[in-house]
């Protein structure tokens, strides 16, 4: 049996289709109507709008815990005497409690996909499995050298690779994820790599997010941050980057030769000072550019539609330069750029494929009136608009209710959590 | 009779407040608990944040009408073959009710005070005043010299000023809105600044909102924007400057000596492309910069809130720089810069000031775990977390749901003049 959602505006078209789903497939979607098997659920979509759902394509989930510890300091500060005196304390609980409500928060506005690097990942994992949603796990490693600290790393991110890659039907996938180039040394690196092409994942890694650490490495070896990359082979495998802010021709060059995917982090690099990605150009070039909202505590929410439209604005403000990137632009971004790297086909919403979409109110205030899907999308919905989530044919939302989450529970837990560390 | 509200956080403060109102005025905000007066209303305000209210530095609320209309197009694409011609046939009580829609949303999302240029103003100012916002309220003045059409609108500015100008106990002013320096020649500037002078009234109008202008200008007549509006004594009155984003350091000395208001209105420069304005450089140098959301056409929400939260990221992303504007910057911007230009003590929430405030909720998942409650409204909260928005002592939000105006019926009425006039 499966079910028939009818009278739903899909965000590319101009007019209502009916959509059924089966088991985790879309079997049927069509403007016609559609008949519906004998046994099927029916569900009216009320003129929503439908959507593939957003991937975050860059975060650390349980960094939820700091989010608003310590906002205005210095970076280095908010590091050394803020997050790492906790993080060294955390149990491996406390992420699983922590990753359940970013989970919560992503899905409660239409995220289906989360990129996820951090530790204790047998509990992200746990709650990623849990949620519904779908995940790309990795384990960061930080070890200047291959001693002991560094094989005790590769190790650790190996078993969780063997923990948790194909879970769930595939709905959970594996990276590695050396943490940049100056947190991990070139031996750690060419252990990373041989470990992603033995394991068949890609690498997840933090590249150029800074000026300062960009300058620093071509001063210190005389190279540049992405050719040094692809000297030591890092770009031979499949590799999702986050932030690439400061990069340039050459570097965009590099990257979009390789298939590189970036994740871009528009509003942790303007939280942070680091700058605004020359998004743009890195388009122009072909590289596949997707959206990620790195943690909480440097942002401060999860919330893919807000993160969208900042990437459109920063664009237009720094280049000056109206309608690039469209709506469009902006939403393959969310939506779009980073499903192959989750196993998805790259459109979404379509006829034989994974039966994920997420329904967004046209009703409220701030869309009003009616107008263009894509645009209403793009431009004016507020993270709150979505009321409903499927992924792989299961409702992880309906009517703005959390199914697989409790998220009083997971707010109260966090909540003694916060009281425990952060005072 | 009064009404007593409790258990209000301050996004200012460490611990929770009562606060006491009686008709238009605070008479008391204590952290020592208030005895209620015989008869008093006690409200439990059940921990939430409480604030000074948003002002709306910069807007033209009856173009919502124009919200999704031709989005991706060129700006004189978009001007010429879509949004003039509507506005040549707008009939008056089409303006009442496109500002009402407006005004629902900006109230919805904590904002009290609206500074709106548009025309047929008698029915804005209808729309304000029944809303219960406070509004500062003009005609934009388009006419290249003082002939006929240049004595007109000089009169129709002044008829607009007589009429609401202290309307509802000085909750609506007005100013007057020579539309910009290339839509206005110069007598009909001296004519505004004079009747600025005569009424008692600030100028209000867009200033070096995109670099064509300025070079264009500079090229024409061989003078900047800012030293032009500078020699024809149009700075010699209070001025309220939307945009400002192509000024330079000459530029910013002369705002800054002249006591001039800026309204950045950081998501319509960066949707029409205009660039990033100077904000931390004209902040350093003094200028009071308030935030506004232009017309919904080029935003497209009237939404403080996330205006604000770009206000932030934009200066931070361009400047490099982590910290600059703070979340206490950004705050001020958003809510307090443009007080004294709508008769306001600076600062808002203050024993024996107006009795204006906003209620925000600090449940949702995207504010958990609960943090510094500055940090939690500048960086975290959604406009719809906004529960209740209170001004001159009247409730025009209890609990999410507007009091002054009738949202279903308006946007009823906007959507039948979207098939009217989009189609």
């Amino acid at each position: 049996m499966g079910t028939v959602l009818k009278d739903v505006q899909p965000i590319g078209g101009d007019a209502p289709v009916e959509i059924r789903f089966e088991g985790a497939r879309f079997t049927a979607i069509s403007g016609e109507g559609i008949s519906p098997h004998p046994g099927d659920d029916l569900i009216d979509g009320g003129g929503k709008l439908v959507a593939p759902g957003f991937i975050n394509a860059h975060t650390h989930l349980a960094m939820v815990l700091f989010r608003g510890l310590a906002d205005d300091v210095p970076l280095r500060v908010w590091l050394e005497e803020h997050v790492w005196p906790i993080e060294a304390k955390l149990r491996p609980e406390d992420v699983y409690w922590c990753t359940l409500l970013a989970l919560a928060e992503g899905i409660r506005g239409g995220t289906i996909g989360f990129a996820d690097m951090y530790f204790h990942t047998d509990e992200v994992g746990r709650a990623v499995e849990e949620s519904g949603a779908r995940g790309l796990l990795s384990y960061g490693i930080i070890a200047p050298e291959m001693d002991e600290k560094g094989r005790s790393e590769i190790e650790a991110a190996s078993r969780s690779i063997g923990r948790w890659s194909g879970v769930a039907d595939g709905r959970i996938r594996a990276a590695i994820s050396p943490h940049t180039i100056y947190t991990c040394g070139e031996d750690v690196w060419r252990a990373a790599i041989e470990t992603a092409e033995e394991l068949g994942v890609p690498i997840h890694t933090h590249v150029a997010e800074t000026r300062h650490e960009v300058v620093e490495w071509l001063e210190k070896t005389g190279e540049g941050t992405v050719p040094y990359l692809e000297r030591i082979g890092a770009l031979s495998v499949p590799m999702l980057a986050a932030h690439c802010v400061h990069v340039d021709g050459t570097d965009i060059g590099i990257l979009a030769n390789h298939g590189v995917t970036v994740a871009h982090c528009p509003k942790s690099n303007a939280k942070l000072g680091s700058g605004i990605a020359p998004v743009n150009a890195m388009r122009d070039a072909g590289i596949p550019v997707a959206i990620g909202t790195d943690g909480a505590a440097s942002n401060n929410r999860l919330d893919m539609v807000e993160e969208m439209r900042t990437a459109w604005m920063v664009q237009r403000a720094l280049y000056e330069e109206p309608m690039k990137p469209s709506a469009a632009d902006a939403f393959d971004m969310a939506a779009r750029a980073a499903r192959p790297i989750f196993g998805l086909e790259p459109e979404g919403l379509v006829e034989g494929g994974s039966a994920d979409l997420i329904l967004i109110d046209r009703e409220p205030l701030h869309v009003s009136p009616r107008h263009d899907p894509l645009a209403t999308l793009a431009f004016a919905s507020d993270a709150l608009d979505v009321t409903d989530v499927l992924v792989d044919g299961r409702w992880l939302m309906r009517s703005g209710e959390l199914r697989t989450i409790d998220a009083e529970r997971v707010r109260f837990e966090v909540e003694g959590l916060r009281r425990r560390y952060n005072n």
